[in-house]
């Protein structure tokens, strides 16, 4: 059970109420076991949980330890308190999960200083019954990774990994030549996935796997073959759809994406916006191109 | 009751084992009623509201409600999900807070355009049986201010007005010139106090007021009876504290400062770092420096 | 002779062929005196210096000199390396210049810390034959200024004051507070103008007051008289026109300004754009809206 | 004559009266030579452009042309305006450049739109009577390279490329997947060199080839031999040096291993500072590592 694939950070849909729709959220689950994933994200960035109460985030855990017996289950747990993060990550192992991603706190980000940084993940790994994965996503967060942090903490023995989701794969290079071989660096940025793996990456943490899980993993697949040129071909076919379901039209690209490819994406919860209707028939184009390519 | 004066954002006092500490809280709204200011603020950022649960949340709006019968009580209540702002929204007015400040949503802040931001603002104040008061402060989201948004919300019945964090005097002036009269805009930042009074700001939501309240209220004092040069002078005198305890210090910093004018700061919540010995000197130094000038 | 009132930045017009038209130029000085300025910067930002060859510099100060023969002549001498700076100084000087206004360097911006700036700006002081102005502009040099440079400097005896073009009045205050009084701090944003004014700035260097000289001396008259009333209700007016003609439109916002006022802005040199024709309207109606205040 | 493989970016040596040192200069262009080098970069950002006279600018082409007589020389010709531009390119070309980099003017940044950039690059192609290269370096210009804007110039008979300099490999791999296959996307960022050649690029103008030749030319060797293993290998010894010589200590630092490697590098030209004396051991560490790779 590892990072050394492809994991899709999983959607939350919700209802015309607004309120979590979780036998949508077992569909897709469902739809996505066997297209060789490595394992699933719940209450990442793209499982839009900055807005999810704490009850909906621990039903959405048990329902995708219920529906993946026995897959890689990762929870996002990480909240702005080190108290809290710790109170959520064991509540999220208490419900099966298999390990806890913990993104950096930021809203006080200038007193984010990498010993802040370091004692929080050092205090929440201390204290969590499962491993736990280090999270940096400043698109989000407004807050650069310092290049030495990830060195300082994968000595803990229950700190597993990285997800580094800036796209800057330099520091995705320097990161993992900085650890030991066993500490894995996961990207988190699907347009530059292919770079990533060439600069040590051992997988990918990304939103594109939940509309086009086959193409990503065809990806992932092409490098560890060592077909380099496969391996290229894919992420160009794949960068325009991953482009517009993130930086472009964010989550709800992302779910009209899923709904287009069959699965159950849905609306997002507010503040975002709903998805133009004319959006949706760029992505369709999109998602055919991702795919043409496994022809 | 109105922001047209001087508010302490209040901070959060904590117990040795780490849980909010009520009596504290309760002592410092006694030392600091009768100094002059115009009403308080719970939950804001200098409150640690982000590392705050919900149950704590409540317990400070209620705590505040009893100790200040009959004072402008202002609760911070915006989250990221407009949903849950709302529902935020409702319990502090029903524990009997007077109004709510509602900070920009920003997790997803490359989403948040100004169209993103007026729905989720209209919605609040749709929902809420008291007024709002809208809150820009980019230090902390790294959102900026549409200049247009406060004048297209302005006509609201529930929107009483906007604190602007930002330092940004222009821009505060800006927004002041676009809104009618009634309609008040708080500066959040002490430094620039006295020149945002200049560019029409009504009052201050000022972190500085709770450990100098008396010479942040004396300013506001002296401008209003046109007394610029002592209004100048003031803030000239202010300027050093209250950076000392926000931009170079933070939370930390602000405590410690409350501490030694004999308030109840005490702790920051981790992942925020203690305050370095060696920084209390200094922060002696100027606390005496912003009160020497009141004579 | 100071920078203690409003100094235009003037524009350098240009001829059909793309050369500088200095009789335009010099109708521009002739049409600017008796409106009130104190004085007259040429090779400013808004000069489009960057894109003149020297032998144009110079031109154009021997052009401002003979035109202005008693007047407060500043010459813009800034450029990327010390040396250059040193010897453009001196040729302003030689060709009349009463002072020199030095832009930091900052095309090698990382490496232009507090410690390389003050060598700079001191290397040029010690070389120069006529007093210097710091001058600090983030919207061009993407450089911020650091706040204790100014005291650090202040006590050259070529060193005369500094231009703070960024707009954040907190940061000129503190600069103003850190200085003696004789340092002459100017402001360069003129929707921050009043409000600067209020937190100790001597004047301004203002691109507004190239079309709109009269109501820009009228705010600063306000504020010097003790009319805060008046100042703050010329700001107010002048604003919108001094936002078009710097942020939304730039150079040739400005020049288009020109033109609608009666005096010569014309083309700005590529890869400036002209101005596209819908915005001469807008401009037009609010040079209007900033003369109307002054009855 | 292409971009398709290692270009060192040449410093400008200076003698101790700060003149610029021919000599020097020229030694280390022998020096260099028969290190497999693809061609070589006069006047770029590394050579201190932005401090050079004119006359200084034509004596460094001239003496390259001269003791390069049929390597690949490239010039650095871009200034702030389009005609200052065009001027430099024809004189370069005259004295045997035998293409031109045109980095993006940048003073009046908020002002380089697509359009203006792309009617920029067109004008001086147009006027070019050798090929141009385009040129992005966000770390000294401030500004981002619009996406699409390389496939709208690729079609111009006298656009020969690109440099992409931003370390971004996201954004250089979708330029190279936009672009025909001749045109040639150069990466400017040593630490990325081998992702970036991954994601398509088909060179490096990159400034450790000044100090470090072999290690580079032998990655770029490496990766087109299709040995990913030694490319990647390659890639982390070459790393720490590559970041020494630009983020961590700019051209002092480049200049610095040029003299511990047997070059001529000397002093930068003020206000860059000198290098602090602590920083050439460490240098020193860095260019014994990445040589030692080499066996």
């Amino acid at each position: 059970m590892s990072l050394g694939g492809v994991v899709p950070p999983l959607v939350t849909p919700f209802r015309g109420d607004g309120a979590v729709d979780l036998s949508a959220f077992e569909a897709n689950l469902e739809l996505l076991t066997d297209t060789g994933l490595a394992g699933f994200l719940v209450l990442g960035s793209n499982g839009e949980a900055a807005a999810l109460e704490e009850s909906e985030k621990l039903a959405l855990v048990s329902a995708a330890r219920r529906a993946l017996p026995g897959g890689f289950l990762l929870a996002g747990t990480g909240v702005e308190s080190t108290r809290g993060t710790v109170a959520l990550t064991r509540k999220a192992a208490d419900l099966g999960a298999d390990a806890a991603l913990v993104v950096t706190p930021h809203f006080y980000r200038s007193r984010m200083s990498e010993e802040a940084l370091r004692r929080h993940f050092t205090a929440v790994a201390d204290a969590s019954p499962i491993p736990i994965y280090l999270y940096s996503v400043p698109a989000f967060t407004g807050l650069a990774w310092p290049p030495g942090l990830a060195a300082s903490l994968a000595g803990h023995p229950r700190i597993a990994g990285m997800k580094e989701s800036s796209g800057d794969v330099g520091l995705l290079g320097r990161i993992v030549d900085s650890v030991p071989g066993d500490f894995e660096v996961a990207s988190g940025n699907a347009p530059t996935f292919y770079p990533a793996l060439c600069a040590g990456a051992a997988g990918g943490v990304l939103a594109v796997a939940n509309c086009a899980p086959r193409p990503t993993v065809a990806l992932h697949g092409a490098f560890r073959a060592g077909d380099h040129s496969r391996a290229r071909h894919l992420q160009k076919a794949l960068t325009p759809l991953a482009v517009a379901v993130t930086t472009t039209w964010g989550v709800a690209g992302l779910k009209a994406a899923m709904d287009l490819a069959g699965l159950r994406g849905g609306a997002v919860r507010a503040p975002l916006l709903p998805l133009p209707e004319t959006a949706r028939e760029e992505i369709h184009g999109l998602l055919d191109g991702a795919h043409a390519v496994l022809g």
